[in-house]
């Protein structure tokens, strides 16, 4: 019995080792095909220094449903923060209820992106942030309106001012969208499980999601899912190898051609980031996929040129479980106090 | 100098020894009249013992879209936390960006009110909560399906147990109000600038607001705004002398006899609760005035058959200015995460 139970113990040594080794060697891998925590501190973005009077006046201007033409929708409305940044719709209702084009990206996190939307037109969080205010499926508001409204609330009047100062005429669209962006750059999500096993936490991620780590390396999908975000760095053509069907790809949204106006821009995208992946359904930019497993055998075939195995797919999607990151504590903004100047709700 | 002085500190000290024998007086003639300040402390209803757990699960039900049938609509969407906890629309935009038939009423000292809804068709909150989940115009939903929607995630499903311990089948409609009920009922606004001057400090109101409640007492406003809610206590036609225009009063809303049916009740509503009313224009139950002073000018008309001069509606405004309270601190809760087996938005 003895000697059973020291072979035991010697068998369960040598696999820790083992398992030590290999832990090292795949976090070296991974480390090696570009996958990047996500770094703790406040980021800085150009242009726009990050201050606590201008994120307080983001956060503000985030919930703000005044800044719609209706006063019925804010950026939350399709960027919900209790739902992991984003609104689990196909693609977003806005202004009379009309639908958009696209899959609401997330939120959080957003400021890691290379740029923002799904065809990058917008180079930054502010530029974004000018978007969904003016799109008349979103927010259907037009930026002189919106000064109005903000310049007719005091203390809005007051915060642009100490977040802007030195400005003469601190309440701006370009200001506001400044201020968006500061509270943006506070929704980050640090300490996913995978963040904690590629610092060295061995225990933060289950044998299924390493192996899915691996796998995720190992097919290819790390080849445009890198960087701080597992995405969001560069474009790619959805349907590299086999375009898919009309349902999940609908032929008239040509993505990135839309912006450059040039033909090997067709169907091109921006790898979605994968950063809390799980908690942001329906998938890709038309919204149609709701299961991650289906998503992640979706690219298997239409960019890898592998059908995966259901085992597969089910091994990498646990690995993606793993990008959920700690979400951001937010208090929710008393608004300022509309006056008689505030322009009226048009529905 | 020196006798000048001193008969000016004898001056001032009478002065302030009137001005505290007319305040003390002031106070009584308030209290006499039935206003109340907001009660400190935690607040407890009927039927539904309300504790940190139902308080937790309830904020996250509150701020859940998914609770409408579309995804979109949550009740904060028409009882914003961040502006007085209603909308500032004449009428809220519900389902189909269909308008509904009444002004939202803020939820900020609800638990106060007699019975919830503009003619009191709920006794409470718990049965309140019932109402625009279902509504067609509101989140137009089905109690099965909201319940087939709080079954499919597992952490609605864990704290639906732990709020309510001891049922065998926790995940019910009726509990899912209990819940909202007993968030709500940490909605109160305390220490408004009235109620620290009811408790003894005379600098918490201006002159200007002093002299306006005491008209609100002297014409008759207190006779039916009184109580906590100074308003909300019970029914009165809208139009007891003077009946407004169709604008403001439409005569297809015939208020209170939509309920109860009987003639007297016709364009019978209860006492809009007048606590941070200067928060939640526009006015009325149909949401007609944006105007304060506009609006306890048409009160004087309507309900006191009084024309009220431009200074007076503006002192009694200046008045309800002080009933302005602390705003709730509230921080966003991050919502259960949704599984295949959710069912899915129906726009």
């Amino acid at each position: 019995m003895k000697i059973t139970t020291m072979s035991l113990a010697v068998t369960f040594a040598m696999t820790s080792l083992a398992a030590s080794a290999d832990e090292a060697a795949l976090r070296q891998k991974a480390i090696d095909a570009g996958l990047e925590p996500v770094p703790y501190g406040l980021q800085q973005v150009e242009d726009n220094p990050v201050t606590r009077e201008k994120i307080a006046l983001g956060k503000m201007l985030f919930f703000d449903p005044r800044l719609s033409a209706s006063g019925v929708i804010s950026c939350n409305t399709c960027h919900n923060v209790g739902t992991g940044g984003d609104d689990n719709l196909p693609t977003s209702v806005g202004h009379g209820w009309q639908t958009g084009p696209r899959n609401s990206p997330t939120v959080f996190n957003a400021v890691f992106n290379v740029a923002q939307f799904w065809d990058g037109r917008a180079e930054d969080l502010k530029a974004q942030a000018k978007g969904p205010v003016q799109a008349g499926v979103e927010m259907a508001n037009e930026p002189e309106q919106v000064v109005r409204t903000l310049n007719s609330m005091p203390e809005y009047v007051e915060r642009f001012g100490l977040a802007f100062p030195g400005e003469e005429d601190a309440v701006t669209f370009d200001n506001m969208a400044k201020a968006i962006e500061a509270f943006e750059v506070t929704l980050v999500t640090p300490n996913a499980p995978f963040d904690q096993w590629l610092e060295g936490n061995d225990g933060a991620m289950s044998d299924e999601q390493k192996a899915g780590l691996e796998l995720f390396i190992d097919k290819g999908c790390a080849a445009c899912h890198s960087g701080v975000n597992i995405g969001g760095q560069d474009y790619y053509p959805f349907g590299l190898i086999k375009r898919p069907g009309a349902d999940i790809l609908p032929p008239e949204d040509k993505g990135r051609f839309q912006v450059t106006e040039t033909a090997s821009d067709e169907y091109v995208f921006r790898a979605a980031p994968l950063r809390n992946i799980a908690l942001t359904a329906p998938y890709f930019h038309s919204g149609q996929i709701w299961d991650l497993e289906q998503a992640v055998a979706v690219m298997g075939t239409a960019q890898l040129g592998t059908q995966l195995s259901d085992d597969e797919a089910a091994t990498i999607a646990a690995f993606l479980e793993a990008l959920t990151g700690e979400q951001p504590t937010i208090e929710y903004p008393t608004l300022p106090l509309e006056t008689d100047a505030t322009p009226k709700p048009r529905l």
